[in-house]
């Protein structure tokens, strides 16, 4: 019988609430365990700002998108060795044997800083960026990537009949998986990605090219955190230098579009899909990682395998120590890249 | 037996090929008659650049988004008298005996005007802008409502999971159709339309009063034409003047969300939806309507009632003289934005 | 100030919840107004079982399909006029002004005769069937479209791969709607309705004259209620004879497969669509419908004006009297039926 | 430089339009390359059924269901050595060097057979049954699943206004996997698979024991495959006994609504999901798993890997010896089903 402790921290994203109510049922079946949620990711340990999880408030929210915690970005590192004994009070004031952290990179570190200084605790990732490192997938990866998709699948009709080049921007932060699998499964003409940095004149080349054999419209998916190549001195189609600089509203695609437009003649549009990525239901898919997380946590929590994140390899979920996990981010595959580049131009 | 003309102009939207097959399989079963697609628009006619509509052609296009035909906006008088001839020459030299026109307000008033220079045609109303006058709805609306609406389900999580401010900026050029229509059905807590200049004070006085009612999130949907008061005099709460100029990149919900967040403080996060309200397969809405306006086409020319629009008149397709239709355009039912009004604050 | 009695009744549809928030809200606005939910439909007044209605409860429930109050097929009037008398005094005990009745043709003539009985209420059209007379469309019935669209869609490919017949059976009871509007919006090459009795040789020979030219597949949308032509004594394909007796389960799909496979020799496969056209999210359209029906219903209670039924007529919504509203049910549309065939075979 | 023949055999599904158009894509930047593809599966092989195919001809594939090629359920072996002399004699003919066949468990044992007579070959597995051994994964089940949870979630809105227990059945053959996966993303309340055999009477009990802790509606999730436990002898609530036959006609749901009726008295409906399940656009998950294993098939080919299929292993595409994949069929998870399991009741 124990009695756990449960947050959500970092950027929100579809399956969250799944993770939360497959944490609980698991806890509720597998004995008298109690469940307390804490508002605002670590900010809620800080607060002592908490909401007991019973089966009743968690019943009906799988389908949801969001968190039923609410969410932040606080590290609970930031106040130094007296923040963790605030921590450390509110769990012992509310009677808590163990914590579940469920969140990305940021909360993860945090997670295992904690657990350094010997609270007991287990991580479940989650992750529109796919940075994780560790597992397979994070929750919440696949449901943007499939939002992506939808999105890019729109915007093919528009291109074509407007013979249009279209560019799309997505999340992802440093990272390019979204960029790279929403283009692969939406079927782009360019990918865009920060571990590449492009050359704006070979981009135009392969449009001109594109345009040659006959294609009159293009979609290139670009990633926020995609940056042109330092020292792009390639040819130059349209008079301009390269050393672009992007604004910050508007995103790099806002700049991207009026170089294109300039170089190549080419009407060009761009969308920047924004935070849609993060919202809505899950997908099936994530549905059930987030599921198999949130029960494989409790049950780590329950078998006291502290200090470990749950993590997915291949078919089975397993846990993996939180130390060993956050050693490097999950670096974009090379092979999925250039997967994706074989239908470029 | 006749053979017509099809051409598509304006801006694209879901259902333009649904219209195109329709109007195409209804001659074919009414005869032998023939059918000849201009490509881009009234510049398909200026430039004799056609593709013959057949049945094998046409089918399998009831799904998709965007138009075979291409489009442009070229309007047809651009040229004089001069290019008025050319269309006539055009098509003498395809034979034709008439021509449907689908498009939004100006594909349509160049078709007013050619009507007016004798050349035989029909026309057929589509705009997601919902601003065409003389019909209850024209092809292509209420897919760009329904995906709006798509868009605010999925950023309702977010905000509430992160206590935001959510902007959602929705199209319709000077016309705030889509942002009141999907924001009645995404449950928005304030929609900005330009038919109703906003005053910033107002907009950040709701917000406060409902974080006072402890709702810490809000969705505003923003049309992209809506403007502030011009003599926006109100209560200032954060020592900002109300003089805005709105950035061309980023839109109007760039600028919003710097100012609500510099004048209450809330975190505050913008969303363009941008041209995914204009692709993708149509909703069966649109896909009933455009195939009832389509084989209504045809008829129309085939019993020469030339110089008319096809436009919805309750559950009745009709026809309305074009000279009619375009009178005015069509405004914001003030009743519809009353409705959705009822659920601001 | 009123206090106001809510309850939905018959076969749930999307939409239901968004009349029942947008009755509350408006009602909140307007004055110190209160709501109560009767549960289960008309029973709920039988059995006095309630539920307060707040801003509060009726939250997040725009988006819901089904509905929060239950419902049930009970009929007012079935206990005769000790039956009514128990309403009356339900109403008194619970301090009630007057109800509002969501439903279909059942429940509004249950609404009706209480009215007759001297009851101030006011009816909301809901049905998926569209056989509600007295206004342009009901809640539900739009999504219903939607969802046996997307199905038909989806079942066009594997038509296509197997070179097969599909059949699609969708509901509707004696109403041929759903089956004809989504019939034209996904491309059927055959639509059945009850309202048309069809000749199953001529059924076969439409797919014959397919095959002959070409088209190896075809779906075929058939309405639950469909029947054949009693007097059908056509042409016989396959030696069969014309008495077709259908099974209750697996409704006249499965016969209509098995006949078809006899007579045509093509690979048939039936499917039902089921309940999955009632449930989940309402559409754009219905959620907008459904709004301005909850409004307009408080409105027409505060007005007085009882007796009546919210309508949409082209894009206004106006109250008729439940009494006209009544008197026949919505036929099918000639008009449409005829469009949806011009693509038959 | 290679001539590569292509075929789908087997049940069509989602996907394996994209699988042939990255086999395609791949091999015309590799060089040289042709492609040909059979129709209707091996039956092309035995009829000399081909098309050619090229870039243009596989542009635009990427987002449909079904198969361009249309597929059988041929088995190459049927004919015996005749038949594979036949097989050789066609690929003689056409001047092709190797096939890629893209099938479920029927099609790769197929191949498996040819390879034994030496014809050059690999295969892609794809089966909405994930029956496929050797494979993390195949192409169209992630597909299949998202549709089934699509169609849980409305059900759940009815199964809830109504108090119903409702009945969803699922395709699978004689696997499970459909049913535990939809059945865990959709929150199923039971999932009845064939590798679990059920008893009747446990069913009720658990319906009962929802009841009676207040929730008044149940899903549960069928597996067309799945059957009662022989030896039923558990206590009856309802008078019946526990010999269940199953009609053919409407499938074991049809059956199980009666049961439950009779024995439980709730009210008890039956869906039965048929071949939605396997068609219209892919998910994007699972146009990537195409994209990746078409590619990795023309690498496969070109590198002269035969008797291989292409496999996923975590998050790699590799290929493993079709002898190898084929010794076994992928079962049921027992983890998947536990973790489904904690939420039954």
């Amino acid at each position: 019988m124990a009695r756990i402790g449960v947050l959500t921290g970092g950027g929100d994203c579809p399956g969250l609430d799944a993770v939360i109510r497959a944490v609980v049922r698991r806890g509720l079946t597998e004995g008298a365990n109690t469940f307390v949620g804490f508002r605002g990711g670590w900010q809620g340990l800080f607060d002592d700002d908490t909401v007991e999880l019973t089966q009743a408030g968690t019943s009906g929210i799988l389908t949801r998108g969001g968190t039923v915690l609410g969410t932040s970005r606080t590290n609970p590192m930031s106040r130094g060795s007296d923040g963790v004994q605030v921590i450390r009070d509110t769990m012992s004031r509310q009677g808590i044997d163990a914590l579940i952290a469920i969140g990305g990179d940021g909360t993860l570190r945090g997670a295992h800083d904690l657990w350094q200084e010997g609270i007991p605790l287990v991580g479940v990732p989650k992750t529109i960026d796919n940075d994780v490192g560790g597992t397979d997938a994070s929750v919440g990866f696949h449901t943007a990537v499939q939002i992506a998709t939808d999105a890019i699948d729109r915007l093919h009709t528009t291109a074509e009949s407007h013979n249009r080049v279209m560019l799309v921007e997505v999340m992802g932060r440093d990272a390019g998986w979204i960029a790279v699998c929403a283009g692969m499964a939406g079927g782009a003409d360019a990918i865009l990605v920060p571990e590449r940095p492009f050359a704006i004149t070979e981009v135009c080349e392969r449009l001109h090219h594109r345009h040659e054999r006959g294609r009159s419209f293009s979609i290139i998916v670009v990633a926020e955190g995609a940056t042109p190549r330092s020292a792009d001195q390639g040819t130059d189609h349209g008079g301009h230098g390269n050393t672009l600089e992007y604004a910050t509203v508007g995103g790099i695609s806002a700049e991207l579009q009026q170089e294109i437009e300039a170089r190549t003649g080419y009407e060009t549009r761009a969308t920047i899909l924004g935070y849609v990525q993060r919202g809505g239901t899950p997908t099936a898919y994530d549905r059930m990682l987030a599921t198999r997380f949130g029960t494989a946590a409790t049950d780590a929590v329950l078998a006291g395998r502290f200090g470990t994140m749950m993590a997915l390899h291949g078919t089975r979920i397993e846990t993996v120590a939180l130390e060993q996990a956050l050693q490097t981010r999950n670096p974009l595959d090379p092979d999925i890249y250039e997967t994706a580049a074989v239908f470029f131009g």
